[in-house]
C-alpha cells in the first residue's frame, strides 16, 4: 500500500513520553518518565461500591449507546462543580470525550487550517503537538517564568501580528500546575490573558487536570471563571482524579464550539464510554471525589517533599528546578549545554528515565530540561532513583550541543 | 468566534440515526430506528465476576494508563478468535479502537486526501459518511442484491477508472449481516472481491461487527480469511457481543496500515479506555462470550421471526423487505414512489420509529426504504408497532417525490 497513504501521515509522529511507557512497564527501571498517577490513588473500594450499584439498578444506560455530547447527568455533576469554581458552566455547554486529548483533537479539527497560528507557551504540554500534528499549524511560543506565561510579551506579539493581519486561532495554556514546568500561573496574569483574549479575539484554551491536586498555597480561580465574553475553553479530566483507565474528560465552552466539536466527535468515535462516564457521575454524585482528595493529595505532597529534598542533597549546584505547590510534575533546569536527551540511554541504563525537555518545545528546543514526574514512583524509588540521577548528572561532562537558545520561536 | 472555524467544519452534519436516539429514549415510542442491541443482551451476572476480579486482583493496568496499540492480552485473545476463522492474524497486526467507528475515522484519516475514491455499497452503513466527512472524499456506489454487492459491477467500474488512471483509496463492505440491508454476501462474491482488491491493487476494508449474531445458516468465512496478499483491513467490535457502553472495537490488517493508524490514534486519544478492554479481555478468556452467544442468538431470531410474521399479516402488498439470517436489521423496499422520510413524522405521531433509507446512500439517495432494527424493542412492541407501521404505509397515498433512481452514483 506504499505511496497510497495521504500527505497529512508524513506529520504523525509519535511523542516521547508515550515511547516512554515501555520503560514505566519494566519493574526494573524507576520511571520519573511517564505522567502517570500512582495506582495507590485509585480508589479501588469506592469502585466496587459503584460497580455493585450500577449492576444492582441494571442502569441499562452504562452499557448501551448513548448521546454523542455525554451523560445528561454527568454533564451537570460537572457543570455543578465547574460553577462553584466561578465558571458559569451549564450542562448544554458540556461536551464529555475520551480524556482531554480526544478535545484537543477535536479543537484542532474545528479551527485549523494549515499555517494558522497556535500559541503556546515554552515549554508546553507536548500532546498537543500530537493531537494537532496533521492540521499543520504554524507555532508561535510565549516564554514563562515562575507566574506562568509572559503576559507582557504575548501582548507584543499579538499587537505584532495584528499589524501584519494576523490573528492566532486559539492560545492553549495549562496554567495551574503546568505540564511540564510545574508552576502555576498567577492572578493577575490570568485577568492579563483574559483581556488579552477579548481584546485581539483569539480564543483561549485552559486546559485544568491538575487543579484538584492542590497540596500547598491557595486555589487559584480557573481562566474561565474570570472570562466575560466567552473567549475561554475550558478542558477537565477524570483522569488523575479518579483514573485514567476510564478515559473521561470534557469540555465547557461557547455553544457554538461544543456544537462543532460533537458534530466531529460523531464522526470519531460516536459517544464516549458510557460505562466510565457513569462511574465518574457516580464517583462525583456520591461524595467519593471529595473524600479521595485529601488523601492524595496528602500522597503527592510526601512525594514532591521527598524529591526535592533528594535532589538538593544528590543534584549538581548548577542545577535548577521548580518547586510545584501541586499537580503531578516538577521541571529542571541543568547546566546550559547538557543535552538531556543525549543523557536518557545512559541514564536509562543505570536505572532511572525520565523525560527530556526537548519535546515540550515548539520550534528549536532547549536542550537542558527534564521533566520529573513524582505522582507515580514509589518513594524508595524516588529517594534512590533521584541519587542515581544526580550521579549521572554530575559525571556528564559537557556535551557538544549549543548552548540552549532564547525560549520564544 | 465566527468566521474563525476551518472550512472542514461546513461538511459536519449529524447522522439521520444518532439524531433517533432521542426517540429511543421516549419510552412511549417504539423504536425500530437505533441500532442497539438487547438491553438484555447484557451479560450483568458475568460483568459482575469480572469486576470483582479486577477489583481483588487489584488489576492496575485496568484503572491505568496503557499503550496505544491497546492492551496486548486483549490482543492476543482478538487474534486467536480471527485465527479461528481463518484470519492469518496476530497481536502485533491488531489496534484496539474505540469501537469500530474510530477505526472508521483514522482509516480515513491515513488514507484519504480530498476528491479520493471510496467505493461502498448502494445502500450502506451511514457512519461511514459522518467518520470520513471531513476528508471529503467522493463515493462510487455498487449496488448490492441477495448475494450483497455486485463484484462483476465492481469489476467493470474499477476497470473504467483504471482507464482514466483512477483508482478508488479503499472499497468498503459491511459482508455479513449487511447493516442497513441485512443481507449476508455469498462465498463466490467474496472470492471475486478478494481477486478484484489484489487486482487493481484497492484495499478492502471489511467491517464485521454482526457475525457472531448468525441464527441461521452456515457461517461464512471472512472476506480477510480468503485474502492471501494483505489487501483487507478487518473490523471488528464488542458492541453487539458484549455491550456498546464499553466502546471497544478493533482493526487487524497490514503493519504499516495498523502502524500509521496508532500513530494517528495516540493523537486523537492516547489510547482505548483500559477498563473496557480488561472487561472484553475477561469476557473472552473465561469462556464467557461463548457461553452467552446462543443466548443471544435464539434471543434475536425470535424477534426476528415475530418481525416478520408481524410484516406478513400487516404490511401492504406492495412491500418487499429482506430476511437476514443474523445481525440486528432488515431493510423494507416500499411501493415505488413513497418517500419514507416524508412519513415519519406521521410514523412518529402514531408511536412508532425507523430509519428511512435515504441517509445510506452515496449521492442521491432512493427513497422508499427503510431500514428496521429488531434487536432492540421488546416482542410486544415489535407486534405492536409493526402493526401500526403497516397502517401507516396502508393509507399513505402516493407521494410526490419522483420515483426512485438506479442504486447507482
Amino acid at each position: 500500500m506504499k505511496g497510497r497513504f495521504a500527505e497529512r501521515t508524513r506529520w504523525l509522529t509519535a511523542s516521547d513520553v508515550r515511547e516512554l511507557l515501555k520503560y514505566a512497564q519494566n519493574p526494573r527501571i524507576i520511571s520519573f518518565g511517564g505522567g502517570l498517577p500512582s495506582p495507590d490513588s485509585f480508589p479501588l473500594e469506592d469502585l466496587r461500591v459503584i460497580f455493585e450499584e450500577l449492576l444492582r439498578e441494571k442502569d441499562v444506560g452504562a452499557f448501551q449507546y448513548g448521546p454523542t455530547q455525554g451523560d445528561l447527568r454527568l454533564r451537570e455533576a460537572l457543570a455543578t462543580r465547574m460553577r462553584a469554581r466561578g465558571i458559569r458552566a451549564e450542562a448544554g455547554r458540556v461536551l464529555v470525550t475520551h480524556g482531554a486529548q480526544q478535545a484537543l483533537e477535536l479543537l484542532g479539527r474545528i479551527f485549523l487550517e494549515e499555517g494558522d497560528i497556535v500559541v503556546v507557551s515554552q515549554p508546553t504540554y507536548l500532546g498537543i503537538f500530537t493531537a494537532l500534528a496533521t492540521y499543520r499549524p504554524g507555532y508561535h511560543g510565549i516564554p514563562m517564568d515562575e507566574e506562568g506565561i509572559l503576559t507582557d510579551v504575548l501582548e507584543e506579539d499579538l499587537r505584532a501580528l495584528a499589524m501584519d493581519e494576523l490573528r492566532p486561532k486559539f492560545i492553549y495554556v495549562v496554567p495551574t500546575f503546568h505540564n511540564p514546568a510545574g508552576v502555576t500561573m498567577s492572578l493577575r496574569r490570568r485577568r492579563a490573558l483574559v483581556d488579552l483574549a477579548a481584546t485581539y479575539e483569539v480564543p483561549v484554551i485552559e486546559d485544568d487536570p491538575y487543579h484538584e491536586l492542590r497540596f500547598e498555597g491557595d486555589p487559584m480561580p480557573p481562566v474561565a471563571g474570570l472570562d466575560k465574553e466567552g473567549w475561554v475553553i475550558h478542558l477537565g479530566s477524570f483522569s488523575k482524579i479518579l483514573a485514567p483507565g476510564f478515559r473521561i474528560g470534557w469540555t465547557f465552552g461557547p455553544p457554538e464550539v461544543v456544537n462543532k466539536m460533537s458534530l466531529a466527535k460523531q464522526g470519531a468515535d460516536l459517544f464516549t464510554n458510557a460505562f466510565g462516564q457513569r462511574v465518574a457521575e457516580r464517583y462525583v454524585s456520591l461524595g467519593m471525589l471529595e473524600r479521595n482528595l485529601p488523601r492524595v493529595r496528602t500522597m503527592y505532597r510526601e512525594k514532591r517533599d521527598v524529591m526535592l529534598a533528594a535532589m538538593e542533597e544528590h543534584f549538581p549546584e548548577d542545577s535548577r528546578w521548580t518547586r510545584p505547590q501541586g499537580g503531578m510534575f516538577l521541571w529542571v533546569t541543568t547546566r546550559p549545554g547538557l543535552d538531556t536527551k543525549g543523557l536518557l540511554p545512559t541514564a536509562a541504563e543505570r536505572g532511572v528515565v525520565y523525560v527530556a525537555g526537548h519535546g515540550f518545545f515548539a520550534g528549536k528546543p532547549e536542550v537542558n530540561h527534564m521533566r520529573l514526574n513524582y505522582s507515580f514512583p514509589n518513594i524508595p524509588d524516588i529517594r534512590r532513583g533521584i541519587a542515581t540521577l544526580g550521579d549521572v548528572l554530575a559525571e556528564k561532562k559537557r556535551v557538544k550541543a549549543p548552548a540552549a537558545t532564547p525560549a520564544r520561536t
